[in-house]
């Protein structure tokens, strides 16, 4: 059978059957409407999308494709494979098969009318050598950065967007629940990561943990135990762990798993491209009092802090005020990280990146919104011996917020 | 305690007794002694390497760093996160803490005397706005790509590597021998999927598998079973699958497998690093004969293929000849995937990336040479009914070449 053909015939009921959720056609509408409102503050008259979320967050597709999209008139996506796909997976109506770079200029031109005078690109994420054909292929247009407007677009969620992060939380709560089953004295970090990685696949996560990074990558397999939760490798968070070869220095190792010490478990859990984090505690019978102590000190920095919670909380006074608090029950050297190597953020936007806005951080000082996704999460690492944490990810409501991630609050004793 | 003396005491042996290799200093001088060769003939004064795996490739560190590599001199590694790691892992003897991006020409300066005249990044990687950030730091250097020249070193592996990717193949005989008794009638592809993915991390895959690449992602958990094997997606490989949403439309999916048709295990493992990739089928009870045969036709062109493997052949032309192969078979319109739509490559360079040269493919003449390491991948492709293949890596020898995926070549039944 032709390809084509099957895709139109076959491929949205065969899909749908299998659980994918195509994006409304309002929800796109309305997200374009926004970036819109954006672009006419930034002046940009038109954008080449280039990066897979932020095309996927404006046509509904992953296919490989760039999406341009003019301040006046409608959207194009241009998609190199599969474009029959992608005319399924997409509401947009402007839909072309290119395969060469080099007709984009052509296809826009017979789109829009003409080139644009300037074209906003991803200069966060878009490699020097692209940008240096895009020069070429559009000449005639200023070429201007429009990745502040992505982050800014992105960093309100709305209802559609927080319930996929709500399902990727309760695909979390079946994943932290069978661990207290799963979890054996004496098999590795990784045996145990694995499993659950397996466990959260079967209940629908997608495997793979975006970052909007060159060098960042992320992965759902973060089991720290005993004193590889005291270690700091190359991440931007508290403790890094061992991982398993110098190549891959982070997360779950080899070590085998013992009685009596904490196990710290911090998922990332993927649902339609959303994510939900989260950070719970595990051991096998009690772990050491100093550990309990470390943990009750971490939930009560995560009570305080969600007392805060709400539209026009400052980000960087949220940062704050924890440190303080930190110090004040006695971890000022534990807090987020060993001394010299504390991390600086206790809060991170979260959606179809690990990365997004808003950053509860030094120096990012930013009023709370409405629809805001961040995970946070109070660690405490005492290198040689261990660490402890909790993390959730919530939603900032009208008049607080609404956690994303139900997994129960406690240290799982097994 | 306080972590870096932790690091500097105990990390070594606990990490070694967990399975670390180390990359050995004389395996890093030699690769710094090949790529200022090419350095030198690109007139290329210094490099500051700034992709993981190209700074892990000449430092033996994944550590959030960057590495400075002046032509004549030593090396210097400056490391953000986290350094006292960074001086275990790697057998550099320059390596300096820093936290801000500019304090980098100040500590260059400091180890090299001055500024180099130009200086190498890599620009096929490198996103724009970093660029013009390197371009304010280092005002007085004139930057050039780098890119090329490490494309170029990396495409030759020293039997060090080649170990490491061996291993990798070892690993996923041992997975392609326990998805025998894994797979079972009934359930879904991303259940089998998670299965072997779980089973490869406990013999040492690391999880991730990266791509030189913006928007391109690997993932280990390519199974596709039946009509599935006939859906191309936005990957550059003859079929991409259902996946699991728009978010994540590749590999496994929630399609039950059941018996009789063809499926499809295409298995990247990762081991320190260095990927292996291989593809074999499986059914539960035969499949139909239309698969047998074209299953019989992917082995033909690939044994052919193999029959010319060796120094000097021309990469294009071993892709043509397969492509002249599978049309006398009777497979011009599903060979590499369907009409309009097939894929223009046989075979891809592999080993820290999954993209490496050398590419068999159309528009890429270039003469095979020793050491390097390829998977080739003849498969057809059925929409609406299913897909076939095989595939192995291996190494280029003096006399011809070596299987590094020693998995037995054939359909496994169950």
């Amino acid at each position: 059978m032709n390809h084509s053909k099957w895709i139109r015939s076959e491929f949205r009921k065969m899909s749908q059957d299998l659980g994918f959720l195509f994006t409304p056609r309002e929800e796109i509408e309305n997200r374009l409407v926004r970036i819109k409102t954006l672009m006419s503050k930034s002046k940009i008259e038109a954008l080449l999308v280039i990066q897979k979320m932020d095309y996927f967050y404006l046509s509904g597709t992953t296919q490989d494709a760039l999406l341009f999209v003019p301040l006046e008139g409608q959207p194009l996506l241009l998609v190199r494979r599969e474009p029959e796909r992608a005319r399924v997976e997409s509401p947009l109506d402007d839909v072309v098969a290119t395969r060469s770079l080099r007709d984009f200029p052509i296809l826009i031109k017979d789109h829009y009318g003409r080139l644009p005078g300037n074209l906003g690109l991803e200069l966060d994420v878009l490699p020097v050598r692209d940008y240096f054909r895009y020069q070429e292929l559009f000449s005639s247009s200023q070429i201007v950065d429009s990745s502040p407007i992505f982050r800014d677009v992105r960093k309100i969620k709305s209802p559609f967007e927080i319930g996929l992060v709500r399902t990727a939380g309760d695909i979390a709560k079946r994943v932290y629940v069978d661990a207290k089953s799963i979890l054996k004295e004496g098999m590795t970090e990784i045996e145990f990561g694995s499993l659950l990685d397996a466990a959260a696949k079967r209940y629908g996560h997608e495997g793979l943990l975006r970052v909007r990074s060159l060098n960042y990558e992320a992965y759902s397999w973060h089991v720290v135990s005993g004193l590889t939760g005291g270690i700091v490798s190359q991440s931007d968070s508290p403790m890094g762990g061992l991982g398993l070869s110098p190549a891959f220095p982070v997360g779950a190792s080899r070590k085998v798993i013992k009685a009596r010490e904490p196990i710290l478990l911090d998922l990332g859990i993927c649902y339609h491209g959303y994510q939900a984090d989260q950070t719970r505690m595990y051991s096998i019978g009690e772990m050491p009092r100093k550990f309990i102590n470390a943990y009750t000190a971490c939930k009560e920095i995560h009570d305080v802090l969600l007392e805060e919670v709400r539209p026009g909380a400052d980000t960087e006074a949220l940062f704050l005020k924890t440190l303080v608090l930190a110090e004040k029950l006695g971890y000022k050297d534990s807090y987020l990280g060993p001394p010299g190597l504390q991390t600086r953020f206790i809060g991170h936007g979260i959606g179809l990146e690990l990365n997004e806005l808003p950053f509860l951080a030094q120096g990012h000082s930013t009023p709370l919104e409405e629809g805001m996704v961040f995970a946070f999460e109070p660690k405490m690492v005492f290198p040689g011996e261990g660490g402890v944490g909790l993390e959730n990810t919530l939603v900032v409501t009208r008049n607080g917020y609404e956690i994303l991630t139900p997994t129960e609050n406690t240290i799982f004793q097994v």
